[in-house]
């Protein structure tokens, strides 16, 4: 099979819902096995920013939150969206402020990720942020989060015995928890 | 915050789209701060299953598909969609043999995630098989994909190299590593 060339084909396509933070399209198609069939999509008009946040004693800060999704409070790294006009960094630095009113002075992108891409085009842009200072949070209206610092082998543990359940704050996490193994922080 | 109490309250809903595979729901919400919105949910009817499949050599088995929803060649661990009324051990085992032809003797549940919480509530979970054997393969007929079996480590460099950006590929690739590191296999 051809890596380059991209089997699926497009025939028709109907708009099927719009707000502000995704757009579902119903696609006609026909499969990579020439079988008519059709794709509903959904388009994320944000990338979805992470943000590993460590202080000097590598304790790190999660956020905790009730997620409507699935009707369960999670524990998870600073997370929002950043809009596509605006840089991943700037998005992460602006999120990490509004969540927990720390500033940064080493960023590092460390990874990037589909969340979900059978059914969606949701990009995660995850990042390490280093050499803290304290300002004021400003959350956004809509959002009643709980801001704590754990030691960073608390939050291994978490993500080790399924306490963490977030994608993006697991895959965030162990691969933090390799840097440290190497020494690289 | 109470950790036990959702704050979210539903004030209405709209049945939005249906497919085989989702359901799109916009609801009247009133948040956790008090104020009115909508919110878009994404249900999946199907948990995302995913085995991470070793030999007793540790190569690990991948599998490259064309994903519609993101324009990209995308090599993954083996993946399918596994409905809630069937067990998702039952789920893995199927999936495994029509994508790969493989039959496993020890199967270990190594992950839950929820991989888009902020819009969806797709479940995602992560077996390990081992002890393999090789039967007929047969895969779904929408579906074109391509087997390969490579060194553990080759697939570990993958991940962190940015290679295989799958959420759900990524973190039972970083998991499986600390089981081998760990000497756990």
């Amino acid at each position: 099979m051809d890596e380059q060339h991209n089997p699926w084909q497009i025939t028709g396509q109907k708009e099927i819902y719009d707000n502000p933070w995704i757009h579902i399209t119903e696609f006609d198609v026909i499969n990579p096995s020439g079988g008519k069939g059709i794709y509903g999509k959904v388009h994320f008009k944000n990338r979805a920013i992470g943000i590993v946040v460590l202080d000097e004693n590598m304790d790190i800060y999660l956020v905790g939150q009730y997620r409507f999704t699935i009707n369960e409070y999670s524990w998870e790294i600073p997370e929002g969206g950043g809009p596509f006009y605006e840089a991943p960094l700037e998005a992460a630095q602006r999120e990490l402020l509004e969540e927990t009113g720390l500033k940064a002075n080493h960023w590092k992108k460390i990874r990037e990720m589909h969340l979900s891409n059978s059914v969606s085009d949701e990009l995660a842009i995850i990042f390490l942020a280093t050499g803290l200072s304290q300002h004021k949070a400003m959350p956004e209206a809509t959002e009643q989060l709980v801001v704590k610092k754990i030691p960073f082998e608390e939050a291994f543990k978490m993500v080790m015995q399924g306490e963490i359940k977030d994608a993006l704050s697991v895959a965030a996490i162990l691969h933090t928890n390799i840097f440290l193994q190497e020494g690289e922080l």
